[in-house]
């Protein structure tokens, strides 16, 4: 039950565990042809370039801003947690330019304010994460994709923490790369990272294709901007790659690709109106059963993610040990914190197979029993009553 | 039957659809130390800093590069295929300058070309690849350590294609840096790359570290050196991560490395010699048959690798075709080849499971009669008897 990565879905341990076949296989390609159109369905979009990077979403995130930016571009970093640091870190590693827009940790960043840097700074790229664990805000990423297309930017969000949990319409936003996790909502283990890449995006960065040496004579032109700084991360290379060209690159995971395919199955079959309302329903309750047992919810709750949930900590209660309790005595996994919030919220998560009403009960009566065994008493029952209520 | 990915081993398969654990589960950190006691088995190695990376083997080397390399160091690249040619293109890509020490397709390089190069350039790195499967040559590397040290240079090494199947003795090459994937010899899926570093390369590395402004104020000192120009492949933190700090840094991928644990366990239980030995077997029955059938075996055969094999394509048979008929007529998969070797060799692999007699003679057998279809006869049964006297 904690942020992520979480439990992984029964299906998806299964499709691991199935026999690889060559990357050049057709039966592969046809597999890697399947994800690409199954996750233009959980991005929402029409995108052509939509597939999966192998490597954790920290991955995702690299390859779309190490292909995107050149040294000395500027890049307007939308910041208000953990996450939103670790894109600026990226950035800067890219030897991008990085104009913060930040908020307080807890709260959100006013689009207003986005603006008005976009329209001083005038930048390559607005970078942006949607639902940040750190602090457990979504940002609202509404009014973005509109800023970014009236000055000329491109717009990147991380969304690792909340797609096929939240909402993350990407056609709608307007959003011209949007990367994600497994390991997270979609109920998967980490190590496969789906990206989505507008055809606008997509221009930019096959300027900077290079075709490797050993490769002579196979690719397609070179461009003539500059050579993307990682080739693992080249993603002029991996597009290529997912091509009808299927030039090689690198030697494709399957067993994460059989795993990216069948959290994508599991995602369409539920549906995302009912995946997001289920999440929704998760989250409320278990932030319903937490306030009823006395304990304060941390962050700006009118933008609260559904699917994590902060706890400040009561006076007097042991941090670690309460985690360790859970952990040894109910098996039950909850989420510490970072940076400036060590030590004093925990994140309960409400994700993927984790958001269900037997996952929300059991933590609760497990949190009730561990609290009082702190010196924490809560009203009996109270928790659990309150969360139960919410699922009617 | 191709260069690599392989067919999984069946107990590999199984780890990977254990349920997963949090990745700060003490279980899981445990299973996370085990591998490393592992690999330093598997590297014949005492390096404390012996673990895996989240990616493909293409993510190992550039891992070993980029955390090594800054803008303007000298490396010197020991090159005779596309994976050499590889390793130039990433070293180039850290802004490194690049110094080639080559031979031509099919032969390897003079270790005297090498030190009179390192005694010019005085690099900061030398990287060489082990096993070059586009050209199946396996590099001599026994001379090259003792050069780098005794210039103050730095030895990586390449050995994705040969770790497990050929002898890599790293502590006793005196070899730096060490990457593999487990997609080969170790009879794993490609999408973890072990990885082995020096307490002399770690010194190095460390002075790059840096930690994440999100993590402020838990990490270790930052180091003096430029920061490294990957964050997902900085390996100063992903050392943090493994290390007692358990410093956050990317979600480890719980199936990937379940199977690099279980692939190391198969090797350990074989033992590395008699390992060596049955790769060695099963490429000098497959050499045998191939040229009882009267087929021609590609390059140096004083240097070639006993777990990949190439053969010349015989006039007037279709390379394309015979391929495509191995694979839908018997289901068995040979590979093609890369650059100047593109539809003149085709290339078959005798790596982890597909080392055994049974893959060797089923292979044969199909060989024949596919190349038969094509116009190509070769004595009947030639091969499969030439191969078979092999084993005895």
């Amino acid at each position: 039950m904690g942020p992520g990565p979480i439990n992984v879905h029964p299906r998806v341990l299964r499709a691991m565990s199935v026999q690889l076949l060559g990357q050049f296989d057709p039966e592969f390609t046809g597999y890697m042809n399947e994800v690409m159109a199954l996750y233009r369905g959980v991005f929402q979009t029409q995108n052509r370039w939509t597939f999966t990077i192998d490597g954790t979403s920290r991955a995702g995130i690299e390859a779309a801003l190490v292909s995107t930016l050149q040294p000395g571009d500027d890049v307007v970093v939308v910041n208000a947690g953990r996450f939103g640091l670790l894109l600026a870190e990226i950035a800067e590693r890219c030897d991008a330019k990085v104009t913060f827009v930040e908020a307080s940790w807890g709260a959100v960043v006013d689009p207003q304010a986005v603006e008005d840097a976009v329209k001083r700074v005038k930048p390559r790229l607005v970078a942006c994460v949607h639902g940040d664990t750190s602090t457990t805000m979504a940002q609202p990423l509404g009014e973005i994709g509109a800023i970014c297309r009236a000055h000329g930017a491109l717009m990147y969000v991380d969304a690792t923490a909340t797609l096929s949990g939240m909402d993350v319409p990407v056609d709608a936003w307007g959003a011209d790369i949007v990367t994600a996790g497994l390991q997270k909502c979609l109920g998967g283990p980490s190590g496969s990272a789906p990206i989505t890449i507008s055809d606008q995006a997509a221009e930019h960065i096959f300027s900077r294709r290079h075709v490797e040496k050993g490769l002579a004579g196979t690719g397609g032109a070179a461009g003539a901007g500059r050579r993307i700084a990682s080739n693992y991360f080249d993603l002029a290379m991996i597009m290529d790659y997912w091509s009808e060209k299927r030039l090689n690159h690198h030697t494709e995971c399957a067993p994460m690709l059989f795993a990216a395919r069948e959290c994508a199955r599991l995602v369409l079959e539920e549906g995302l109106p009912a995946r997001f309302d289920r999440h929704a329903q998760a989250g409320a309750a278990m932030t319903a059963g937490l306030e009823a047992m006395g304990l304060s919810i941390y962050g700006d709750k009118a933008h609260k993610m559904t699917n994590v949930t902060g706890i400040w900590v009561p006076k007097g209660v042991d941090y670690d040990r309460v985690k360790a309790r859970m952990r040894t005595d109910f098996e039950i996994e909850i989420g510490s914190a970072f940076g400036p919030l060590t030590g004093k919220i925990w994140r309960i998560g409400t994700m993927g197979v984790n958001a269900r009403k037997h996952a929300v009960l059991q933590t609760l009566a497990a949190f009730e029993a561990v609290l009082r065994w702190e010196g924490f008493s809560a009203p009996a029952g109270a928790g659990v009553d309150a969360a139960a209520k919410v699922y009617g």
